[in-house]
């Protein structure tokens, strides 16, 4: 039983709410029972886990969690990574990412259809679509330039413990597979009208300053979700790629 | 310029972070520029407006606010509900929810598509249901019992401003015109394969409880969601509700 502020793990999980420590250990931390089951269901095994009462004396996990008082459990777990760009299957089904091998990244091999997120700064939508991907597609959310950090606290959070069964990636959009359909607010056509086959790429960014020129560029197709006049110029990234998402799997499943 | 910290309308600000303050005084806080233009463009007017270094001092904003240093401006608005089951036109538009004045009920009028949500404790949730429901339907944010204070922090930023333009509702279920098709996991027909003519009301309840018995017994149908087996059970609520809103949207624009 932890029962001293300075004891190791609890300094660790201080440390990590800073994003640099995060990277530069390869841990993050899960709070609560439904984030640490989500791991240990999605086969994730903790580096350290704290209980209250158990591991560690409550006021002490209180003081270390983002969600304060009440918090009953607590998990370190290595960061994991997928590589989209890897083969599903063959000689090396994991490859290491560095040479720590802290970052263990791992082959997310095809896929039918994945996420591509540019500039997405807020990490509740970068959580959010982490979690839409997992229930939707079967592809990675891969994260290009000015994303949020997938495993701080709010992200991990908003994946609603998706980030533990579906690792997000990090990759240039040019090194993924298939066709990259950006969401667009100013395309022309609307998502519903266009033809896409698998492989496919949900390619987003952030709702005020939408996709870069040169991301729109790389683009193979751009559509728009339809919104009503009067109402906001566009959704919510994180809703914009659920929708995508669900509009690609309804057509892909054979629904006209 | 306010200099001190025991300025009234910072004690309001402050106070207005309890939920019973902000329902006895029928006020709310927004924070950021983007809030506040977003106020603007949906001509609500603030009861107050502070602006750092112009209203008040840079630091004393930064200690009232629920963002913290860096708020560049906050204002205080008057609460707005819809009142869903009031008539589009006609001699009152406009009625008041308490002899106060201070929650001035608007009519929402009649609508083909609202959203009722049950439960749903998250205020990112009921923000951003506020915020697709703008984007995506014409009709309110209905908010039945446990749900979170749409006039939080955490649910105005979330709506993006929305809850500017569209002001949630509190009612019944029963209360509300139209089919009321409720959004269920476990339900055997899938969303795409439903015939649902305006009016509609998309019923939502939280992730993790689902809907209770009572209110999928007074819906008129059920459906779900597919998602992708061996991924999570469900979407989260503000993603369900964004894909039914989505998904009626365009049929109701005649894409078959």
């Amino acid at each position: 039983m932890i029962t001293s502020p300075h004891n190791e793990k609890l300094k660790l999980v201080r440390r990590l709410r800073d994003r640099r420590a995060r990277e530069r250990e390869g841990l993050f931390v899960a709070e609560g029972e439904d984030l640490v089951d989500a791991a240990e269901a999605a086969g994730a095994r903790p580096v350290a886990l704290l209980r209250a009462g158990e591991d560690v004396e409550a006021d002490l996990l209180a003081g270390v969690s983002s969600l304060g008082s009440g918090t009953r459990v607590l998990g370190i777990y290595r960061q994991r990574w997928s590589n989209p760009a890897a083969p599903a299957s063959g000689a090396s089904p994991r490859i290491t990412g560095r040479p720590s091998g802290s970052l263990a990244e791992e082959a997310a091999g095809s896929y039918s259809v994945a996420v591509y997120l540019h500039g997405v700064g807020d990490p509740g939508n970068v959580g959010t679509a982490i979690r839409s991907a997992h229930a939707l597609a079967d592809g990675p959310v891969v994260l290009g330039p000015g994303c949020a950090d997938p495993y701080s606290p709010k992200a991990v959070r908003a994946s609603m413990g998706s980030v533990f069964a579906r690792p997000p990636a990090r990759a240039e959009l040019a090194a993924l597979a298939g066709t990259k359909l950006a969401l667009d607010p100013h395309a022309g056509r609307m998502l519903a009208d266009l033809e896409v086959e698998p492989p496919a790429v949900v390619v987003a960014g952030a709702e005020r300053e939408g996709l870069p020129a040169d991301v729109l560029a790389a683009a193979d197709l751009r559509a728009r979700i339809p919104v009503r006049s009067g109402g906001p110029e566009s959704l919510n990234v994180a809703m914009a790629v659920t929708v995508a998402l669900y509009e690609l799997a309804r057509r892909m499943a054979g629904h006209a």
